[in-house]
């Protein structure tokens, strides 16, 4: 039998990545070691790395139509995730984001634009056939709507045996008030060094005792914390530590924390502890800041 | 009788606009507070001037081909600019100026990417058909090849009537060695500010007195210096100076030179006398700044 899938629910957009050597000030002319167009958003990052771990797995989100739609949906197919789910709406603009990677540093500045596509509602994920998945990941942005989701996945789960029952991830990353409500609805939480800072947690240790008390009863709880690593937490009350695993040289951040997501995902999902998602997760995340983009992350 | 055209040789490019309150500190995310695709690159921007102040004028370049370049082409025919002499390079990539636009100051910060587009030569010039044009200008980037083309304008010239002579006038805004052979070359040279500063000149008067010895007799020298306006100097060896103009509020300095070259172009192949042309160049050249965009620039 096929193995089920991986879905992960949120952005999708262009990352234009300028590389450059020193971070440009302000009103010069700089010119770019080297410029690329990159998928990109949280979701979409981790559905390329889930299938370069060779997780069968599949993004849903929305897409404007157009030159900038089609380089996205190739660049998909290229990684062989499923986009069936992709809502693709005409009228509006493909969100863009700017990015300056510098090389010397590793650091990542992004410069990032509202756009005008809507995001996935519950009435389109009603539309879903659950039995082809096993694990959900919601990036955390229309928290309203998606509780909602995560509701119907619950009750898909309640109707099912033990082995068939999806499990539900989310991520709260930014630091908007909305996402917050999301806490008590994953079975694994991911909590970002942002969000924790925003509460006055100090390390990841310290944000996964504070935060735990949001959680559901049985849930595991995991904050990243950059070159500290990443602590986690589940129903037992103790705290799960990776250090980190920096390359020789640091050459590109952007997208560490969603490899580190993807790759705690797919060894839970394939029935590793919480230790060995923790160490793997850095472990791969490590690699990813070494490489530009995503291949070679498993060298 | 059709006016003849004015041609303008040199650079389009992509530029993807990036307008934000505050100039983003490294490694932090920033959301703009607009995002838009312009056609760029100087010596495009003095056609898309020219064109808005109803002169007839055409764009010689390189471009590749493929989604950028429609954009590129569609934008050109927009504002009426004649782009037979494009020529289309398929295998090559468009090039890309990611410019972050700082609505607060004015600033643009721009970054460029060396491109693999083989810039016009003196080969695709000689199939012109010069009884088309009035007026030349070149943008200083491959100088040799652009000394040879302002040579077959000149034996063109030698064999026509006073009243059918192309005037040329050439840009040297980069301060790069290879682009100062070209002081000798133009009817009206513009020197930039940086190329000024380079050679250790403090003003735009001091700057046109110094590199008059450079350019040929009769020629017209100018130099513009932001927003402490202009200054020129022709044969008679007086200076001649406009102030700036500047807007109520800086929005966007971005092409606000190549606005001035096309403004003072514009004038001078009418007949202004050289100070209406640098005073017309200051004030158009004001506006833009006043505007996102060239849009506008006549109001």
């Amino acid at each position: 039998m096929e193995q089920k899938r991986i879905l992960c629910v949120g952005l999708v957009c262009l990352d234009i990545i300028n590389v450059v050597d020193k971070f440009p000030e302000e009103d010069t002319d700089t010119r770019c070691v080297s410029q690329r167009w990159q998928r990109g958003g949280n979701a979409s990052n981790s559905c390329t790395v889930l299938s370069l771990l060779g997780a069968p797995c599949a993004f849903m989100g929305s897409l404007a139509a157009g030159p900038i739609a089609d380089f996205i949906l190739n660049d998909f197919k290229m990684y062989h995730i499923d986009v069936s789910l992709v809502t693709e709406h005409a009228q509006c603009s493909c969100p863009t984001s700017v990015v300056i990677g510098n090389q010397t540093s590793g650091s990542r500045t992004i410069l990032h634009m509202n756009r005008n596509l809507p995001d996935v509602c519950a009435d389109d994920f009603s539309q879903l056939d659950l039995s082809q998945y096993r694990w959900i990941h919601f990036e955390g942005r229309n928290a309203d709507e998606q509780v909602k989701m995560i509701e119907q996945v619950k009750s898909y789960n309640a109707t099912q045996e033990e082995k068939n029952r999806i499990t539900i991830s989310v991520e709260i990353e930014k630091t908007r008030p909305s996402l917050y409500q999301l806490f008590p609805h994953g079975d694994v939480v991911f909590v970002s060094k942002d969000v924790a800072l925003h509460f006055g947690f100090q390390s990841a240790s310290s944000a996964v005792k504070g935060f735990y008390s949001q959680v559901k009863d049985g849930a595991v709880l995991i904050c990243a914390w950059a070159e500290k690593g990443a602590d986690a937490m589940g129903p037992d009350g103790t705290v799960v530590h990776s250090d980190a695993f920096p390359p020789e040289k640091l050459v590109d951040t952007l997208g560490a924390g969603d490899t580190f997501n993807a790759s705690v995902i797919y060894t839970l999902s394939n029935g590793g502890s919480l230790q060995e998602a923790l160490t793997f997760g850095c472990q791969i995340a490590g690699k990813k800041c070494g490489v530009h983009g995503y291949d070679g992350i498993l060298q």
